[in-house]
Order: structure tokens, then sequence, then C-alpha cells
């Protein structure tokens, strides 16, 4: 039985005592809606349902027709934007097969990207230009969200006047997405500036000891500023469904 | 100089420039205004003023009176609560004696705790009764801000069953608060039954091959759930912080 | 909405349909059936039905009134044997005083143990006289699962012989535990040498560069015998648990 | 000398009295018998006879001739099942001139592959469809092994209901096989669904901060459900020869 | 607002009250002064200002077209050395492209290296020619700061005498840059034969169970002479930055 | 034989062809002078005397008549400061029967600590209080050096404004020792705003996931501010001699 | 059946032949002979016999009656040393009860210590005083075995003069164990100067990055000098053992 | 000033004295004669004289004119046989247009290999053939000390009876070199079985949990069996020179 919460249990119970439907169908029902299984992947229409979120496929680790099976049941069944990120081409291809061309950018593929239209004034923050990959990935996630956010490149805290040159934005925004590689000092840094959520993304793009990521990681999450919450490292994506959450 | 916004800043200078005030002066105020230095800390002020959190102050590694200074200044010049964690016994019994007695709970140390006040549902879920500690210091700093936290205990994924009876109150808070020790399952399975920010403290207390909660803050961070944050191990009080500043 | 399984779930709804009970009912029972709140605790009486296992409460981090708490609750709404492992004498005391004197051994706390009746060999093997503590939890729990485990203590794998002298008992057992600390290479030895399941119990007894068994652990997952299987360390419980579940 | 149980030892100590062999006979049979040494490798046809296991050559690090020879050995002087896992295509080519073409899947390659027979209901369960070609060797080897496994694709726990709506396959298999990266929670959530054995495969596919498996791995020793056991990271062979021995 | 000294920032206060400029001005000149903003990056004229640094740009992670927009920057505004380190010869192309052919050595691009003009005794010393890389960095980062370094090659603490036929150099040197692999003893031996700064520089080429240059930057700062320092692995441009951070 | 430079030796040799010594004598020189041996240490005179250093002894795992034997030694046989660092209750009683009162202070124990009298602007700057005892330790070593540090406490970067506030001291000083546990993001912004060498001491006290110093270490040494460096956890000695190296 | 030689195996299969023992018999002999259990205990008399070893208990985690049963089983049938290691009072209390007092000495309790007999000349090294405590383990265990082995203490390479000296003592040894914590330098530097076996301890004491002796193992096995081999840390017996079997 | 011993200074001092040479003299000599300086590095003839081991150049790292300038000083300057490890073709191109033909073998290149002539029996034991790279480096570097190892490959304790039968082998011989990955309890098998010195050498080609070998190095430092000592992962040359040293 799945997940559902107690009122539509309630009304499906209610059907069936009122004799609208069988014992049969509700056990069908009930363990039959929310998703759908195609080519080895259990395709879950319920999460964008219940969360507004855009249909999302992580595309590492996928047959080319796999992706292509699943963005096809996506488009099919559903009505909101539909990502696939960290894409390759091929995958790009056989998807594109079957969907028709999409939206390539920052290393995802979209469809039906919605015009901005969710509230919410969202800054994503960079340390440094090798960080650009991942902003890019959470910025297209976040447009896929409805948000229009905005961006601040490059001003990790050894130019500390770099980001307190723009510090009306930092303390304005309804979140912020700091990410850093290396120490990831910005992240405490922007912690101390403002009152927003800060979600904090470690990269692994750093050197000398930063050990693609691991030793970023764990310093943000002894991070000496109150209330930084962090995500797992180069996940962009991750930190703009984060932003989702907490701007709904 | 110091990280007030632009407005503030032009507003120093209008002073200045319509002598109001010298520039001796603006360069005192702006260096001197945010904080006070009290026996060995720089107490800030500013972060409450800025943030609408109480004053917290760490316990851990401060001498008594340092504890005792540092809470004194902050109860002279505010009106606000201010909150000592993890405190010890001698840093209560230094800090009593300078500010009266006050409210210890869950290991901390309450001053001028405010009533019920500030909107939000949160939810704060244990996985088991070894994350009780946790759980207390975070309910206690939420308390702090002004939330009326509810809570469920003993709901590890091992028995699912548990959880799932309250599914409702997990689908319907605003925030939800996931602490877990051990392998940390409970945060991937709250953050794929619910919409709300879902904010992850791993805790120390479990055992087999969880290495003092390290597994734990890293299994959290790879976790299959989209859009989960995590804080550090053990830092209910952080997990707290970022609940105010998603909840505004 | 909880873990049954179809059949009781038709049940329910055919008992609905019929009348003989309503939607508000089983709703409730759903929700209410498989555990009891006590204390801050959710008592899971549902696992030991189901599963034939004793009912296990594991000591570290509960307090002394949880655990009488809960051991009450168990012995009064079940008949199956009850076990606090690592139990503390604080604990030790709280529950005697609310449950009567149970069987103090193996630094656990048991109640109802039933006599020998689970058919199945289970060999349970030690690579040193330091595994004997973990070796002595895993035994009890097997006991109380009503199997009657057989013992080979001091039979590392630096005096091949003397697990060698033994060799009828390894292969004609119907499970193996293997405890072993340092780099656990007993394990391997044991899994080329017998047809039967394997269990591999990592130790923190070692020194050297055992790190607290975090070597050892990883050792035996490192295993070059194939189909041998690997739990926390120290996790002698858990080990017996593996078994039931093998041999069931 | 070999570790032939006691009883066989006896029986050729018997002959030797008997003069039905003579000592060095004896000498040379308990040296020879049970391997045969092929190019640089000791070929054990002792284990696939102990242990009714099918012969399986471990492919990585080998050259192509010594696999050919190996094979060659395995299929002249045995009769069951042999399997290469992980194999190249240059092992696949210098193996098939000389043994034949085999049955190239899941990355193997297999001589003499077994119809059904071997009972036991064994269910092979993945998280996400990155998990898929560890799960295909795992079913290729449990199908070597005469088993006829099913299988599970895409339920991992951030989409709960996926894995309930299949619940009774879960409850009702006699061995469970979950193979899942990331944080690896639904290990622990199969663990406390049902009562058959559970053996955990973490898997090197995910991101984030699951350090290719190694924190998957960690997390599953730490599960909070008891009794499950594990095996290395992408043992997708591991797994079933565990299963093998569990369901003799 | 930027990190200027006091001094500047009653300087401009001065200017405000005087007339000499206005406060919108004075706002806008501290915002904007110390960096410019090119093709996503913040590219900071004030550090090389303020510290007499050479301008210096990290190729890894860069686009060409970003390298060559920033190198253009630099050269524009500024008259100093400009270095891109571990730069790629896509990058080479597209800085030459724009800034005309430049220095290339080191795995680096120079341009406008100043002659030799800085005092300072600086020597570089390896333990194996596999270190030489990294000294070569070093070697040319020094030479753009106006240093004229000394080398010392392969001379590694198993052949101790090797170091110490050249004793006078390194005792006489006013800041050593000790680059090691392995177990870096090297600058632990050097560190106790001479007074100056010894800036230990580990280096990722070992093998046996230096893991990359984790085991030789923990031995390093474990290191059991005092006030050696270190810098991260293969990290020859940050230990150059150190010395003239030094050398004043 | 030993580090003595060439100049050393060549009086040497040029008194032994002058007759005024022997080669048996110039052996025994050579081998004997610069360290004498007492209670199972090698007292090194020899360091003392070349670099200018006081003599320094490390407390942990010396036996109190050790380190009494030792300090002796060094009274008896130099005329600078001797410095005795972690010392226990124990070892100071058994050194003071010996040595007469020495000055305790920041768990150290020093005799003949000299009047202020180097040269050089050392500033020591602590990330939170929890890291005054770190501190405390470099800033005794510094003045047994000589020195007359000056000392900003409580300035971590999560408020930021407190460091600001003292940016001329940063901005001045000679050196400037980075005492931070946690993330240690200090190091890195007071990096980027001074032009003198910073040396970074990671601490111990922090929590969350600094793992004793662990993160924090690793942390400094990926800092995004070049030319920092890092000495060991909680080495506040070890950063006291860094600075005496540079400032010679 | 046990690890003998052939040639043993021959000779009880000849007397089986000619009738001086029985097919039980022998059974019998093989499988009981080589050790004795006691009290949860196999004793291994086998290992000393075969090698000249002294008997050995490791004492931490044994019961202390374990530990006077073992002992007396030892005294009982073998009339070699007998050594217990890292011995807790306890643990003397029980053996000296059963066995009378033996030698109390570096945290071990010695029976029947040699006169000394063997040849080979040992020479063990530390680094620091702090080794001292392993350098007494491995000095009476290598008196156990019947060496004089001679030991240099504090020597460590920040002092280079120390070691070298003493060179004609390192470099005339037959084998050399080196003591040492921290970067543990001195393994290296010690392997550079003789050409006997090098056999390097690493030990726990250290600090600012050494993490309890891991630090310093990795270095050591990373060590730039050929041929140099390593134990566990702080395995002083262990070094003795090896060097045991180095010099038969 | 050199690692010379005693006797060698004195004798060139008494040269001094009697008018036999100069002061200027005997520094020179002393500083210049064990190595030489070309391309970069420092040739080190003392080792191979000192220690009887045969010249060895490690290929990584080094340019291919580097090791031609090497090989070339070598070949001139000594007699004995010259050993390139782990070549790359460029650099066997490079080094024999030098020195003509070498002998090109387990990724080697060996120059004037001697005939066997130092005595000693030695054995070299793999696990498993994915170990035999290592094992091939072993042997040559063994054959180029003048030794003649015996080998037996691919006996892992999964399959204990390939090691017994062959255990005439491992008791007589004077070393044996343990060569294996995963857990490596082939080592500690040995080590019980002999009374030899046994060398292990970890290698990187296990999988599951072997982390590139770090698992296994660590297992091997944790063995069960005394005296055991460990090289650094796949370092199948230092385990040779290791063997070298023990069999003076």
């Amino acid at each position: 039985m799945a997940p559902v919460d107690d009122s539509t249990l309630r009304q499906l119970l209610d059907d069936l005592v009122a004799g609208r439907t069988s014992a049969d169908e509700v056990v069908a029902r009930l363990s039959r809606l929310p998703f759908a299984e195609v080519d080895g992947a259990s395709v879950d229409h319920h999460r964008a349902l219940r969360q507004g979120m855009p249909e999302a496929v992580y595309g590492p680790g996928k047959m080319p027709e796999q992706c292509a099976s699943i963005v096809g049941e996506l488009l099919a069944h559903g009505t909101g934007p539909v990502l696939v990120t960290r894409v390759t081409p091929e995958q790009v291809k056989a998807v594109e097969a079957v969907a028709g061309p999409g939206l390539r950018r920052a290393g995802c593929l979209l469809y039906r990207a919605p015009g901005p239209a969710r509230a919410g004034d969202v800054l994503v923050v960079t340390a440094g230009t090798s960080d650009s990959a991942v902003a890019d990935e959470c910025v297209l996630t976040l447009e896929a969200y409805g948000f229009s956010p905005r961006r601040l490149d490059d001003v990790g805290v050894a130019g500390l006047h770099r980001l307190l040159a723009h510090l009306d934005q930092v303390t304005s925004a309804d979140a912020v997405v700091v990410i850093a590689g290396m120490e990831g000092a910005l992240a405490s840094v922007v912690g101390g500036l403002c009152a927003a959520p800060v979600i904090a993304v470690p990269t692994s793009t750093g050197y000398g000891a930063s050990f693609a990521g691991a030793t970023t990681v764990l310093a943000m999450l002894a991070s000496c500023a109150s209330g930084i919450t962090v995500v797992g490292i180069d996940n962009g994506f991750g930190a703009a469904c984060a932003v989702a959450r907490m701007l709904r």
C-alpha cells in the first residue's frame, strides 16, 4: 500500500462502502496509480503531482533507450517540465528521436520549460569560475521550477570585497545557494551576512587537499555559521530542489 | 569596515555631508556598533538584531566565567531569548550567579523564552530513542525562536508502519527535521513522502559501522531523495536555526 | 498506512463492504495495530509476530525508565522471549523493578528464554579469546531464538591446525558465524572450507592497524572467498538475527 | 595437506593399512587431487564438487590466454556450468577460440548454463536504473546455479509506494538481494518488511557523497534493520553465491 | 563595502566632507574599484596592487575564452606580470589569440616576466626527479615575483649524503621550499638543518601507500621539526606565494 | 657525522693540519658536541645555538623525571629561555624540584623568559573562544622568543564585521597566526585581506563534522587564498616557531 | 588435518603401515597434538616448538583467569620463556597466583627469561622519548628470544647530528628496529644509511596530524628508502618477532 | 658532510695530517664522492657500493631523457646490474638509444643481470592470478640481486588445499614473499605456517571493498600472525630489496 494520506484512503473506502467501487478495484488502484513501469524503470508521476516539481531524470548509468522510454512516459502522462540531468550525447540522441528537440543547456536536456512564474528571489553564488558548471545545472533546474534566479559569480573569500560589493543582493534574497570548492569558506561568510536559508553546494573542482570535494563537504557541514544546510558534492540539481521545498 | 548594507552606509555619509556627524565619528561607529568585546569574546548583537534569532552561546570549550560574561552582556543589551547549549554544571553555576536562575532543559540553559508565537508547523522526527537528546536540543531551540514544534519519536525505517501511521503529520508539516543515526535512511524516506523542506541531522549514537556519525552524515548527503539538506553531526541547534531561516 | 500484505488489506476492505466494520475503524486499525507508543518509544509488536523473532531492545542511549517501559510493554502484550542487549547496571535495575528478575548473561538481560527447539546446526567460531564477548552476545541471541549453537574458540589462522582439527564441525554446520578482529582472515578460510552460509562479524578488539574494527570490516567485505556476508562491527546480535532469517 | 574431512582421510589410511595403496601414493593423492595447475593458475575443482557451485572465473587482471586455459581445464574435467565474470572482449575472444561460443550476457561469459532446477524463490531488487548492471550479474549467476530469480527494478525509497505496490513479492521471497547505491536505504526498508534473508549489495554508481560506494557499504552495515548482511561493492556475483549458500 | 583600510576610508570621507566628491560617488567607488567583471569572472586587480603579487589565473576548470578575457583584462589594466598556471593547449591558444605570444614554461603561460630584482635567497629542493614538475611551477612563479631562486634536485633522505653535500646552501638560504612525495621526510630533515622558513610541498607522485599525496601532506603536518609549514598537494604556485609573503 | 657547515669543518681540519688538535680529537668532537645524553633523551643544544630559538620540551609521553633531567641539562648549559609545553602537574612538580619555580601559563612551564626585544608585529587571531588555549600556547612561545604579539579574539567569519572592525591591525601586521576550528574559513579571509605571511593553525575544538580537526586542517590546506601555510592540529607552539623562522 | 610437513605425515603413515600405530590413532594425533584447549583458549604449543619462539600471550581483552590458565598450560608443557604483553594489574595478580612471581617489565610479565645466547647484533632506535614504551616492549621480547639488543634513544631527524654521531652502530647492526611517531622520517633515514634489515614501528604518540599513528604507518609504508618493512602501530612485540624470523 | 663511517673519515683525516691531501681536498672529496649529478638527478653510486644492491631507477614521473642519462651514468661508473622499474615504451626507447638493448621483462628494463649466485631459498607466493604482475617485478628484482627465487601461484586461502599441497616449500624457504590483494589473508596463514621472515605485499587488484589496496595493506599490518612485515601497495621491487637486506 502506498503513501497516500488518510483523507485519500478514507475517500476510497467511502467509495467502496457506497458501492461506487469494489475491493479489488481499491487494491488495484492503490498499488498501481502513482507510477508506471517502463523499460526496467518505475517512473514516478506521483512526486511531480504532489510536489509541483518538474519531472527529473538523472542521466548517468542509464541506457540511452531507457532515457528515451522514461522521458516519453513522462511527456505522455504529465504536463509540466521534464528535465534530464548530466545527459550524454548518446542519451540526447535517443531521447530526441522519441520526444523531438529539447532545450540543451548546462549538461541537461529540458522539455516544456515554464516561463518565469514562481515567486521568490533566489540568488546563486559561486566562489570561482570553476564552479560554473554546477551553478548552471542549479540555475536551469530552478528555471524549470519556474523561478528566475539571479547569479553572482567568482566572489570567493580570498577577495572579500567582490562579495561585499554585492551585499545588498545577498541580504535581500529569499534563498541563497552557495556553490564553492576548496575549503568552502564562502558558505560560512554568506551565512553570517544574511538571514535567509543558505544551501551550500560543495564542488569537486578544487585541488591541494580538497580530495574531489570530500574536504569541502565536511568543511561546509562544520561551518561556524548557524543554520546553513548542505547538499552532496556537485549537486546543483539537489540544491535547486531544496530551494523549491523552502519557497513553496 | 563592516557588512552594513549600502543604504545604511549612504545614510551615514549623508549625515556626514550635512554636518550631522564627523568623519572620525563615522569610522568609529562603523567599526564599533555591531558587537561588544567582553572577557576575550566578541559578543555579536548584530546577528540577533538582523535575523530575529535568539542569542546563542555554544558552551563547550568556554571557561565558566566567559559564559557568564557573555550571557550578562547579551541580557543587558538585548531583549530576546538567550540560549547556552551543551552547558556544563560549572558553566550553569557561573552564569546563574550573574544572571539568576534560567530554564535548564535539554542540556541547555535558556533565559527569556518567548511564548509560542511564530507561525509554521514544524515536525521533529527521530529514528530511535537514542536520538532523543539531539531532538531535545532542537526542540528547545525552536521554542526559543517562538515555534511550537511537534514531535514523532522512534519511527525508524526498520518498522516502516510506525512512520506511515503518522503520514498525515509528515505530509502537512511546513518543515521536517529528521534526526537519525546508523544509516540515516529515515531522511530519504521522509524526503520522498513530503514536499516541505527536510533538514537531516545525523547522530553519533549508532554502532556497527556508523563511526560516530561519519557514515550517517555521508549517507544523508548521498540520499536518493531530491532536495534534502543536511547539517553537522548531532547538531540539533543548527537544524533549528535552519528551520528559522526557512520559515521567516 | 502500514506494510500489511494485500490479503490483510483485502480482508479489512471486505469487512468494510460487508458492514462488519466502518471506514473510520479501518483507518484507525491500520494505523494503530502494529505498535504501541510508550515513554517516547514506538514498541514494535509487529516484527516479532511476523518474523518469529524474540523482542529485542538495544540498550545504549536509552534512559533506564525507557528500558523498563519498553520491556514492560513487550512482556504484557507478547508471549515470546524479550532480550535487552548491552544493558547497563542502571538499566537492569530499572527493568527488574518492573519486570522481576531476568537472566543476566553476555551483557544482556533476557526474559522468557525458550528451551532449545529450533532446528539447525549453528556453529559460532572465534579467532581469539578477545572476541569472546561478541560471541557470547551472538550465542545468547541464538538461544533466545530457540537454537542450540555450538562454539569453537580461539582458532585464528595464525595457528591453522587448531581450526583444521575441528574441520568436521565446520563442514557439517548449517550456518557458521565467524567472529574475528585484526585482519579477519578466519572468515575467508572458513568460507573456503564449507558450503553453508558464513556470516562474518568483525570485532573492534584488534590493534596494530585495525582501527577499532574499520580495517577488519573492510577486509571481510573484500574476502576472496565467494558468498561470505558481513554484518557491522561487534554486532553479535545482528549475526544471530541473520542466522534466524536463513534457517527459518 | 588439504582440507579433506576426517572420514576421507580415514578411508585413505584404511586403504593404506589394507595394502590397497602406498604411503607415497597417499601423500601424492592428498596433495594433488583437488586442483590443477594451468598457466600460472591453480584451478580449483574441489570447490565446485563440494559446494554444487558453478565454476567461476573472475576476469579482471587475467591475461586472455590464462582465461582460456582455466576455462578449458574447467570444461574438460567438470560437468557443471562455467562462468567468467567481468570479461573483456579480448578475454572472450581467447576463451571462445578454445571453448567455442558461450553465452555472453551481463558482462559475463557462460558455458553449460543449467535449465532452471533449483528450488527457492529469490527476489533481486534494485533501487535505481543505475544499479542494473550489478543486478544483471547477480541474476545470471543465480541462473547458473539453477535458480529462476524474479526481479523488481527502480523501487528506491524516495518513492516508497513503488516498493509497497510489490509488497507481496517482498514478503513471500525465500531470499531477497537488495542492490542500491547512494545511501542504500532500500536495504533497511526491505529488511524491516520481510523475514527472509536480505543480502545487501552496495553499488558504486551514486554521486553527491557516496564516494564510489564507500558510503553505501558502510551505511548498509550500519543498517537499523536487524539481520541484514552485506557483500562488497558491486559484487552481484558474491550476492548470488551467498544466496546459493543459504538455499542449499 | 570592501576591505580597504581605515586611512583610505577616512580619505574618502574627508573628500566627501570637503565637497571633493559626492556620497553616491563614494558608494560607487568603494563597491566598484578593486575588481572588474568579465565573462563570468570577477578579476581582482586589488590583490596585485596591494601585495606586489603577479596577477595569477588558475587554469583548470576555466573555459578557454574565459582565460582569454581574464588575461586581457589583467594586461589592459595592470603593469605587472600575468601568470596562467596549469594551462591547457586550448587555453594557451585562446589566450595568445587575444594577448599575443607569452612565455610557455612549467605548464604555465607568463606575460611580462620581470628581470630578477627582488632580494632574498630562495632555495627550492626536491626529493626526487618525479617532483620536478611541481618545482618548475614554483620556480617560475618565484621568478614572476622577481626572485632568482636556486634549485637542489633529487636529494631525498634515502641518500642523505646528497643533501649534506649541499649543506651550506641549505643553511644560508632566506627561505627553503621542500618538495617531496612519498613520506615527505625531506621536509623534517631540512627543517632540522636550517633556521630559515621551510615551506613543505607534498606531491602526488609517490606510490606504495602515499595515496596521491594524502599520506605525504599529513606526514609533513606531523613533522617532528618545529616551525615547518605546509601547503596543499602539488601546490608549487602556493609555496611561491608563501615565500613572497615572507620575504616582502 | 653531524650537520655542521663547511666552514666549521674546515676550521677543524685546519686545526688538525696545524697540529692544534688530533684526528681522534676531531672525530670525537664532531660526534659529541651538539647534544648531551641525559636519562634516555638526547638534549639538543645545537638547535638553540644555531637558530636563536628557546629550548623547548614537549611534555606528553615523558616521565616526570625525564622532564626534570632535560630541563636541568638545558638550564645548566644554556642561557636562553627554556619552555616545557603541555606539561602535567606531575611533570611541573618534578621539574620545579630540580629547577626551582618557573612561570606557569598556558599549559606550559617557562624559565628565563626574555623581556620583549625582538622586532616584528605579530598578530594572533582566533575564530572563537574555544580556540583560546591554542592561542595561549602560541602567544607564550612567541614571548619566549622575544616577541610582543597582539591578539584578536573571537572574530570568526560568521560575524564578519568583528574582523573588519580591526582591519588595520590585520593589514599592518608583519605576520598573522590564524587559529580556528570548524571549517577554518577565517584563514582564507585573513589571507585575502593582508599581504603578510599567514600561518593557519587548525584546532580540534569543533563539532558537527570537524572530526577533531581533521576536516579543519584539510580545509585550511585547500584554502582559496594564495600563499597561506598550515601547521598541525592544535600546534600553537609550532606556529610560533614558524613565525620566528620568518621574522629572523 | 594440520599443517605438519610432508615428512612428518609420511612418518606417521609409515608407522601405520608397519603396524606401529592405528588409523584411529593417526587421526587423533594429527588433530590433537599441536595445541591444548584451556578455559576457552586454544593454546598453541606448536608455534614455539617449530619456531624457537617464546610462548607469548597478548593480554588485552582476556579475562584474568584465562591469562592464568593459558600461562599455566604453557609453563606445564614447555620449557622456554613465557611472555604476557600489555598485562593489567588484575591479570598479573591472577597469573602470579597460579605461576608464582614473574619478571614485571615494560608492561609485560615474563617467566623463564633466557640468558643472552642468540647471535645477532640488534639495534633498537627511537625518534623521541615518547616512543620509549614501545621500545621497552620490543627490547624485552628480544631478550626473551635470547638476543642482547642495543638501544639508541631520542635521535629523531629534526636533530640529525644525534643519529649521525652513532652512525657506526647503525651501519654495523645485523638488524635495526626503528620506532617513531609523527611523520616517521627516521625509518627512511636509517634505511638509507645501512644495508641491514630495517623494521619500522609506527607509534601512536604523535600529535598535529598523526592521528594516533595512522599517518605514521602510511608514511613508513611510503618510505623512499628501498627495502624497509613495517609492522602495526605500537607493535614492539611484533617487531621483535620479525627480527627473530630474520636472524634465525 | 656525508654519512661515511668513522673509519673512512679517520683515514681522510690521517691523510690530511700526513700531508697526503689538503683540507680543501678533503672537503671537496667528502662532498662530491658518493653521487653524480646528471640531468637534474643525483645518481647515487654510494648505495650500490655499500649494500651490494643493483642500481635501480623508478620509472614513473621521469622524462625519457632523464632515464637515459641516469642509466648511462650508472653503467659507466659501476659494474653491477642496472634495473629500471615500471618503465614506459618511451623510456625504453630513450634508454636503449644510449645503452643498447636491455632485458625487457616484468615491466622493467634490466642491464647486466647476474647469473644466479646468491645463496638463500626465496619463495614468492601469490594469492591469485591478478597478483602476477607484482610478483613478476619482485622475481626479476630478486634475480638482479643474484637470487634464484621459486614461485607458487594462485594459492589464496579460499582454496586452502592449494597452499597446503606445497607446504614443504613454504616451511623450508629462507624467506617468503606473500603477494595478495583483497583481504590479504594469505599473509597471515603463511606467517602461521613457517618460521622464516614473511614479507607481505598488498596489491591493488582487488574489488568489493579493497579500495585499490588500502584495505589490504591495513589488514596485513593488523595480521594475527606474529612477526610478519609489510611493504607498500604493489611494491614488488621493495619486497625484493627487503629480502636482500635479510639474506645478506
